[in-house]
């Protein structure tokens, strides 16, 4: 069976913008287990998920966090397996302070940083990982890019009628 | 044998930004491929590359590009391969539209971005996809984690001395 | 007759920001192709409509996009024709990242960009391409300056009533 | 005989940036004039030079200016010319003023930006803009194309053998 | 009499953010005239208006604009009287991009910055210019300071009651 | 008894971003006096605050202000009491104008510079000031970092029901 | 006689940035007085400083400073007389926290701001203030645009040999 | 005896930047202990060293990291003692990513943020705060203000000869 992932947020008002990579994680079926815990208020909660996190059966961390956003880089330092960013968007600086804290992580303890609420894509970016070692799930993902190309492609026809109306 | 890891760049004067990539890559005595391939220059041979990617054995891409940096995202448009985008700071704005060009993905088509000329991350965060299956990578992981520890350590020691003489 | 004009954006959500040009080239009677055909999601579709263009009679392409905006890229990579760039804004970053993604590119193939959702300058900048080679349009071009002036003519007039009202 | 092409800069000083362009447009074989020229020190021969530059040959306007780069969309509020406006970067910013000074013109009127000192592809752009009424200058730009391309496959050729060195 | 002020504005969109220093010039008693008029609609108006500011009895020009915000650039060159700019937020880029178009002028032609949307300045650095020779004015800005400082004075006091409630 | 702490905001309209601040200190039984006093508008009345701050008793002084926010520095200048700056974000640039204005001093005049809009943070960071030479501040410092570590547990027990539905 | 200009510069290491404005000011005949002084290191004589500047036969100040530049600010607070800010490039940031620093004043109290390092432009915009009463100096103003453009004239000259190498 | 202060550095490249602030410690009289310590390489060694600093005789912690600058905040998850973040330019970005990751604390634990590379503040700032419980420190602190204002008049003085010259 599939190597779970972590979803960890580091305060339950990202749920919002962190459940699409929980449900995205679930449709491809791999187990998911989500935890709030935050670099700075629970640091050692934080630091011992992380060092058990491989023994436990997980194989990728999702982080979100907001502002200076440290959640990665705390896993990250326990850890070697992949941690994946997520910067949420706060009430300033329009996420450009937690994409800057969570990408520009120093040598020797990388994040691999998605885009400002990117929660779907980090769920992709972590099946891709996992697919790695699991042909089904690779058969899935390419599965989903002809979906998304249909998709385009459906939404490219849907438009016409709406372009002859301008 | 461990999948393959293909580092491509852009451009030959991203080579020296790159250059750790390859090196840490080989000391992992993980099997890496180097191109110089552009998403704009060589549009078709970078999908070309991309899309046979996973059937000609590699597991993961690293792809470096500065400016409107569109490399990773092209790559990873083509394939179900984790890509790992470099952004690569050039003569004006300090790295920034390397970085945002690659970090900010649309849904559906991630690139796991490190830092702005973070090649060492880059290949670190390969061998740690890599790893998932493949414990004798984990544990030099792990290994390099330890190493790096003790060397932080032995720095402090050193800086003591200079540290007397302020 | 005029050359074709095509009008791509990334996604049908960007059609709001878009319909400012398809409805200027209209007006100037220029005929208009309009696509959804993403440079992520549909990059083997975008190839080959840019790799024909030419041959299909289109003069102009522009491509509008969002975050990592790479379809204006995508596109120049494949043709000759000139590429209007549009920088979508979207909900993080105040369109900055599209902005850099699309205005930044490399030597060798550029892309002319516009505002941030600046689509009906995209259409007027391709008529004023076409109009190189087509004097009726260039006369409308020219009208255009003309009303716009005696425009803001007007609405300064109107603006006297409410600056004395203060 | 194909149009003109000006290209104007804010000062004299801007000529390093600026001469690729030149460079650019004589090889392609477009007759090219070349004028220093400022929105500021020179407002009224700035807009007595676009009045009359369409009656007087030309096709395409260049225009390269550094902080608060008002060149381009002053030359461009006075034709129907399409102008292609180089953000030139300076001793402050990073190339940012320029950037944003020349491309979030106002609805009417459009300046076409390339990247920051990125005058290399102001002339291709121009370039492209003439070969939509001049098959043998669309040869040429294929045939720069296919050079591009082999350029970087002969790059990547000489790449191999650093990178069997490291 | 004094001279009077002249305030421009690009659009008449931009007038809400303007009105504040139409007011405070009314309630100063200084002769002011309003005008819509573009850098780059009506050019020629522009530079008209500026040309002949001096002799038809102005003293001080304020312009505010939006996006490449040229239009107190155009206004100083053509004029030796002391331009303002206001920087007007548009729906982009949060006002950044008008702000440096303005204040980034280059040497030789200043125009005199206020903050983002800072009209109600712009009318009182016009004062205060307009008051060097105009001791009836600079009466009324030293008695605007003290009814300022009473005002701060009378703010705090009121506040104390809703802090005690906390 | 603990030394007070002044709460000294820019502008009245700072308050509902700063009452936090004020709440927290209370909470913790921290005398605390708060007044509406401008580095601009009320200049002598803010540098004479500042100056007798110490030999009135109070220990730290909290500046909040928003723009170009000189009211930290301001304070700072005149006294040896650690000053706390609150950047405030207001309607454009979304508070950067204000961390920047606040956090980049000079050297020889600190200003301790929290989030934009950090109030809760600063006054914790005052408290942990106070604390140094207060044993029963230190502890309820101690005990708000367990209930902290506390709450978080307790919502990420509250989430997982929510994570169940998805 | 004309009234004076004082130039203001918050660290004599801003006085290879501030002596063009100096000079200028020698240039038109305008009697200008130099000083050290730091709106957070002399705060008193900052303040003194400007109380007294109109009484003293000051007509404008100008004010350059780095990095949480406040200087302006602090002197405009204390007169009814002009102050230009000229912010200054430091080792970080670029110049954009002199520039936001300087520039986004709060309503009532202006600063007058020119480009990051545009110490010339700080006194021409000066010698505009002071020329609304002293028709001779508005006088050398004229002849100043006049010289300004023959030198763009004589640039475009000399130009043109090097472009035909080219 | 007075309270000690750690200075933490998260690399030994940084020293030359931090330097300043343990020469500043040393000339206070304030007894400093200085680490090579990384939230990120050796994370349990920061920890344990936060969680003890108290019990140890620490007041103030010191932190500088640059980048994805966490280091201050790992320190302050840890301890209710005041931690100072001294953010540190890098190669990239000009420091803005280490501001933003140290000043951008979620609410709860706050690091007092100095401005990029300003050490010798991040000394002063906690002499200020141990100076509370100590009225020599705070006579240190008085004079260091006089001796400044003594320093900045004596540059005052030693400017005019070179203004004299200009």
């Amino acid at each position: 069976m599939s190597k779970k992932v972590a979803v960890i947020m580091g305060s339950d008002s990202d749920f919002p913008v962190v459940s699409p990579a929980i449900k995205r994680l679930k449709n491809f079926g791999i187990p998911v287990e989500v935890r709030v815990m935050s670099a700075h208020r629970t640091p050692d909660a934080a630091a011992e998920f992380s060092k058990n996190a491989k023994a436990e059966g997980f194989g990728v961390i999702i982080a979100a966090a907001g502002k200076a956003a440290h959640l990665g880089g705390v896993l990250a330092a326990h850890t070697t397996l992949p941690v994946i960013g997520i910067p949420v968007k706060s009430s300033t600086l329009d996420g450009l302070d937690a994409l800057l804290a969570t990408v520009q992580m120093p040598a020797g303890i990388p994040v691999a940083t998605v885009a400002i609420d990117g929660a779907d894509n980090a769920a992709i970016l972590a099946a891709q990982m996992l697919a790695l070692a699991d042909e089904n799930l690779a058969a899935q993902l390419q599965q989903m890019k002809v979906d998304m190309e249909k998709g385009v492609a459906a939404k490219n026809e849907a438009l016409q009628a709406k372009v002859a109306e301008l």
